[in-house]
């Protein structure tokens, strides 16, 4: 239960980076190795971190505003492996316009020297699921 | 090694039970449980085994003819755990006209009772490569 919760936290660091837009903490959390294997939606994979870095630095420098927000997250470990897989919405301001876009994910990680490192992230387009109707909040 | 070829095994069985439409080879080959994951090329993620084997049984009763050829495997095993990284390219009979596609995999696999078990398939499209120039075969 408590490794759980400590993947569930390596996994949202990983998030927390994107929306960061901060290369630094990618290299806090990934592999340094030839074994790390990418896979940005849509995309082909990019196997090994050198290449892997080169791709956050190259999203981060062109997109302008990315917000991430995870749900439906399951965690499965396994002694020192585990994986979670999680639905991602993606909000990104592309030529001053707002646009929503949705991922299915499953994020590997290995348990090394005491903490999480991520070893696989797969994304993979999925149609984007908009709320039935808008809360309630405003009234 | 022995374990890498081992793993290549399973996911080389998990391809032939797609190309041979079998619900039965499938349920030899995945793990049996709520943890299982998989995710279909666009879709969302389907969780545990019931829901999945479903998911088989309308893809091969929908589909006419389906053949997938992989590339690229690149195996990773910790102890009792596994992932493999696969290009798929798949080809399709939809209203008699034959159709390609490409995929990028990653297929988790658990060692249980003596052999390697699916526990998570992600196959996501990517854009099909064309061969530059046919290969001088016909010549």
């Amino acid at each position: 239960m408590i490794d759980d919760e400590e993947v569930l936290k390596a996994n949202a660091r990983f998030y927390k980076a994107m929306n960061d837009a901060s290369v630094d903490e990618m290299d806090n959390i990934w592999i340094d190795d030839a074994s790390a294997i990418c896979i940005h939606p849509g995309r082909d994979a990019i196997k090994g971190y050198e290449q892997i870095r080169a791709s956050w630095d190259a999203i981060f420098s062109s997109t302008g505003s990315m917000l991430i927000i995870t749900s439906d997250e399951q965690v499965t470990c396994r002694a020192d492996m585990a994986w979670v897989s999680c639905t991602e919405t993606i909000s990104l301001m592309i030529d001053n316009e707002l646009v929503a876009a949705s991922a299915q994910a499953t994020n590997i990680f290995r348990y090394i020297d005491g903490r999480w490192r991520m070893v696989v992230h797969h994304a993979s387009p999925v149609p984007l699921k908009v709320a039935e109707e808008w809360p309630d909040t405003v009234n």
